[in-house]
């Protein structure tokens, strides 16, 4: 799994189109810092006396915790949490503020230390954030490889714990926390199959679909499960109309992701070039250049420069032209929704470009 | 982790003492009936369509669904399950029957199957219920080992996501379902809190202790937490009694669990006898043993029956004594408990016996 928390301060790509202006982009990316420094703030503070108490079992278990909490504090733009913000906003009545969001964001960014952490072991990445992956740091700091594999999966299992509680402790209404736990429930069951159908997907055949995988692996994780944690929060049940706004929209981040993986700036987007057909990851590019015979040879004879080559000829363009299209989906899902709030259709205004449109 | 699953047929050790009587045994043994026969056709009713969706998606993710479901319907005893019913019958208003707990029993159950797929990974246990673990079944559906044990800690965390799922659709009003989830999070993080402590404890040595990892591995999630969300679900707010009842009840269960895998006859509990000395496992009767310094030598020399032995000569006694000494502090919590009901009050003193006093 990607960790999609590029920097915030990032170029944000405008002029798509008349549906978009500066001043959605503007006041998503105002909301995103506002956000994030709240997020960075509580997370740190909610995260502080569980780290305690775990150390408090034994120095291992306290390692375990301090795991969770630096990969958490390490970076992360809090887009999901920004989404639960604008979810919130998009149903709130007048004078609420998505501050009452705050344990749901900090639930949100612990799902995302909780799958990462388990990612991350599955794909032996040994980086993340800028930092050690939690199994590379348990496995140094107990000086035992299987022991600190054991305690990453242990590690993101408590990270998962512990997005569940902070998640109940939302202080509105208990028929909307419970809503919103639903939702997040949910998250968890369809990220989790989006990434065994990715993992054991043939890389050389076009089932599952991409879009498929993209789908379950993203829109709902990403796009739609945060914005409905938001809604629920705030007393909204338009989950269909969110679901047709976020579907899209998360299809459209997950292959702009693929097509910045290749073809982005690597100064801009500070990832290696190329590692996805490196790795024979199964993209969007992948899907386009197997549609043809000569673009399915050059795949399977796996020379990384001649398939970007490929790709450049037609893939990556049919990519872009599907990002447009998917965009556009979810703009006229957005422009259906006529009981939101004006604050929140800005700021989903905003999320369209800010997710779709980026360059980092 | 052990489970627990005994089978439910076997003969309930009796006559502890004026406290225990027959009629609550009999009645708790057939209370664990009906739970478990109404828990095994429903957790199979709710796992079928998650199968189909599942498998709808891909072979694999199917794959990885039918490995939960297979887990969670093969076997088990159900004894959380009935501890989820006996919560809510101690609260309960008169008339109301504990079926409205299924989903929670379910969901209860499904953690279990998650925490069993995690730890068998971890401990490397080939079979598990009478069949091969999920690592095993899935690296050989896969024919890839690394894919496989990938696909055993998804399958996993799948298990957890349903099983929140399951809770969060329990029929009561909204504040009771939300109490049973926050009750139903923390027996997620501090199952997981005991098994970090217990799989980097140092066998050698007395901290943390043997009963701290005890009660954080087994008092919340085979006692308190199961009892917590069924008193929550019938409104009752009784935490802190119910944690004073379970957290010596699932210490002993324990301690008594210790003493069956080395003193307990192979043919009655189903275990290889001596396996935990063999494993070098940090039981109650390690903990003994340890206290003075010819039990510390025999255990150091490592030879299994010296060892057994060893502690056959005081330990055992002295984790009998403590086990008898724990029981009688939970019934004592239990006197304490005024405002429960006379039916609650029968189930729990049957379950003081089916889980401290059993012989498998």
């Amino acid at each position: 799994m990607r960790d999609v928390d590029h920097s915030a301060s990032g170029p944000w790509h405008t002029g798509i189109g008349e549906s978009i202006d500066g001043v959605s982009t503007m006041s998503f990316a105002n909301l995103l810092q506002d956000v994030r420094t709240r997020v960075d703030a509580d997370l740190a503070k909610w995260l502080a006396p569980k780290v305690i108490g775990a150390a408090a079992i034994s120095a291992p278990v306290g390692h375990a915790a301090e795991a969770v909490r630096d990969l958490s504090l390490r970076g992360g733009k809090r887009m999901r949490a920004a989404l639960v913000a604008v979810g919130y906003e998009a149903y709130a009545t007048p004078g609420s503020s998505w501050e009452i969001c705050v344990p749901a964001m900090v639930a949100n960014e612990l799902l995302q230390t909780y799958l990462l952490i388990h990612d991350d072991w599955m794909d032996d990445d040994d980086t993340r954030r800028g930092g050690p992956s939690t199994h590379v740091v348990l496995r140094k700091q107990w000086d035992n490889r299987a022991l600190g594999d054991a305690g990453a999966i242990l590690a993101g299992d408590l990270a998962c714990g512990w997005a569940q509680e902070a998640l109940l402790q939302s202080e509105v209404a208990p028929e909307r926390v419970l809503r919103a736990a639903r939702a997040f429930a949910r998250i968890q069951s369809t990220v989790v199959c989006g990434q065994i159908a990715e993992m054991t997907a043939d890389p050389d055949a076009l089932t599952p679909s991409v879009e498929t995988v993209h789908d379950l692996k993203t829109s709902s994780y990403t796009v739609t499960g945060p914005l409905l944690v938001g809604a629920a929060l705030a007393g909204g049940m338009d989950e269909q109309a969110l679901t047709r706004f976020g579907r899209p929209l998360g299809v459209a981040f997950q292959l702009r992701d693929d097509l910045l993986g290749t073809f982005g700036d690597p100064s801009v987007t500070g990832k290696p070039i190329w590692n996805d057909v490196r790795q024979r990851k199964r993209t969007g590019l992948v899907a386009e250049l197997l549609r043809d015979a000569s673009g399915l040879e050059v795949w399977k004879r796996g020379e990384v420069e001649p398939i970007v080559r490929a790709m450049e000829s037609g893939a990556k363009a049919r990519v872009e032209a599907r990002v447009t299209e998917l965009l556009a989906e979810a703009r006229t899902a957005l422009a259906a929704m006529t009981t939101i709030t004006e604050a929140g259709r800005i700021h989903l205004e905003g999320a369209v470009s800010a997710l779709g449109e980026r360059a980092s």
